[in-house]
This record gives structure tokens, sequence and C-alpha cells, in this order.
């Protein structure tokens, strides 16, 4: 991850692009490749998609890139570190969901919240 | 991302979650927390978005964290390296968007395409 | 519609709003609307997404209430009708997906683009 | 609004598409069409997004009609009004940002919540 941050930076500084990747408009791009990654998925039923043809795949793991890249970008613009900052949530995340507590449930439809 | 990889598999089958966890759920998840981490800034100018106070910060930290969090668990489903993706999509940018051609225009408005 | 865009203008008039409400923010703000939308369906099935129980499908109908809000708030300032736009773009979507080309195909996957 | 409904059925079942039409289906394609939109608008600043040039703004109006014909399928789908749902979401915000405590802020950044 570090070494990707890196080559962002000097892509951006290359480009002289710094003027229009305030955190806002980088969030902004963020949602937009997310969603350019999840239109590959919305027609298909939950099974269709975790059986991708390789030529989908393919297009799939560009879109990721791009969600990547921008979160790296954001978070170096930030101060923050990606890695960090997700290790730290999935520690939150185990105690707002104990095992006892949700099993096999769906967070959102269980009594649990 | 390969430790985190791994503690997002067991936080995942220590729930019984591989049932929820298609990729299409997971890439709807994620555009969900992009927009919970763009929510933050959507009122706010953009030299604000770059000066946050540290209680807004942290918050947007965990913010960071689930959309991580999302993309990681995605690749994990789809057999996606998730740096690797993001350098290969990096290269592909570059030859996108040649310095000379793109220098201090925002790409969009440009007349490079 | 017509009546809903005059409340909404009072609204954001009274509140002294219209400074934050740029076509840029309220697109921004469409989005983490439209997502607090999917949320609600995001770990169910495509079965279960239909026949939600009436607690979940009147907070369903709150967060389209949102959605409609924002984009009535976004044509205003843009000038556009939005009832006009739909009608157009059907119009376009009719020759653009012809019945015997996509008869009970899902356009993403048939042949046909 | 009812003859765009309509119209929209119409359209649906010509082409046998209702077995892709799931509410969760639909939502998911609300925030892919909501983020075509918002695309327009990522790199410029508040200023530039109020000021369209003729050419973009029709664009614009394509991804409007986009956003409101997933807006009236869903509805139809889940048996919502989409102008009474927003009437009466409007009415709520009324009560939630009250004039006096919120005139001239920007309500996420603001004390009142």
């Amino acid at each position: 991850m570090d070494d990707l941050i890196k080559k962002i930076r000097k892509f951006r500084e290359e480009r002289d692009w710094d003027q229009f990747h305030s955190p806002k408009n980088l969030a902004m791009a963020l949602i937009v490749e997310a969603s350019e990654l999840a239109e590959h998925f919305q027609w298909l039923t939950e099974e269709q998609s975790g059986n991708l043809p390789p030529d989908k795949l393919a297009e799939v793991k560009e879109e990721v890139g791009d969600v990547l890249i921008y979160v790296a970008n954001l978070c170096d613009k930030l101060g923050i570190n990606p890695i960090d900052a997700a290790h730290e949530k999935l520690e939150k995340n185990k105690e707002k969901y104990p095992v006892a507590a949700v099993l096999g449930k769906s967070y959102k439809y269980s009594e649990y919240k």
C-alpha cells in the first residue's frame, strides 16, 4: 500500500492535478468508481455474481483498481493510513457484532442492533 | 493487506455471514459505505474538506476503514489481489492520460478524452 | 411535481440554504440518499425485497421521499423539468432497446448493446 | 408522474424485464444512475456546477431522466406514490430543521442535530 500511495502521488503531481483533488472531490469520485464496480453486478443473481466469466472478472478487477486508487489518494490527502483504519474498524465491528448475538443472522434484519 | 484479508475472512466465518456476502451484496455494501464517507464532505467547501477538525477526521477514518474492509472482502470472494489491481490500473491510467496532454487540466472538461 | 418544487424552494429559502445548494452538492446529496434507500435492501434476497413488512416499507417510503426531494431541488436549480426529462429519456430507451432484440434478456449480459 | 409510471410499466412488460426488476436491483440501478449524474459535477467547482454550458446541461438532463425513471419504477413495484412520499418527508424535515435553529447554517456542521 505504501508503494501504491507513492506512485499515486507522483501520478497526480506530474499532471498538476492536486488542484482538483480536494478530499471532497476524491470522496465523490470514489462513489462514482464504486458504482461502476456495482454496475457489473446489478442485473445478476447473487449466484451469478460469484461465478463471473474470465472477461467479466478482468473488467471487475479494473474497477476494483480504480476504487482502491481513490481510497489511497484520499487517505494520502487526509493523512490517514487506510490499512490501520481498516484494522481499527474491524476491532470495533467485533464488539458491535458479537458472535453469539449475530451468528448466521443478517444483521440488519436481526433483532440485534 | 494480506493480514487484513485473513482477519476479515475469520470475522465473516465466525459469524456464518458467508451466506450474505455474495459479490453482488458486497458491491452494494461498498457503495453504501462510500456514501457514508462522502456524507461528511457534502456540505463543506473543497477547502474545508482539506482542513477537518480532529473529531471529524476520526469519524472519516472510521468510514475509510469500512470502505477498505468491503473492498478487501469483495476481493477475497472474487480471488482478486486489490493492490495488484490498483497498480495495474495506475499503469493503464498513465497511458490514458499522458502528462503532456492533460497537464493542469481537469480531464473531464479538457478536449482530451 | 410543480407543487412539490414550489414547497422545496420555500423550504430552502426560509432556511437560507441556497448557499449550500449548488448543483454539485445536491448531486452528491442525492447519491447519499439513494444509498440510504439501497441500504434497506442490501442483505435481502431479491424475493425478500419485494415482500417488505409494513414497518420496513414505511422506512423505505421516507428514503424515497428524500431522493425525490433532492431530484426536484437539483432540477429547480438547473432549470430542468424532471418529468419531461424522464419522458424524453424513456423514448430514447425504446430505440436503444428494441423489443425484438432484448426480449427477456438482461441487457448487460445479452449480446445486444 | 402517473402517466410516466404507466409508460414505464408498459416498457418493462413489453421487454419481459420484470424478472430483473426486483426492488433490490432497482435500488442498485438507481444509485448507479445517480452516480452517472454526479460524475458530471465531480471535478467542477460549485460555481461551475451552476453554470453548465448547454451541451453539458443536455447530458445532465438525460441522467436526471434515468434517475427519475428508476425512482418511478421502484415505487411502482413497491406500491409507493413518490410525490406523496416527498410531500410527507418535506413535512417531517420542516419539524426536524426549524427555521430559527438552522437559519443559514449547514445542518451537518451546526450545533443543531
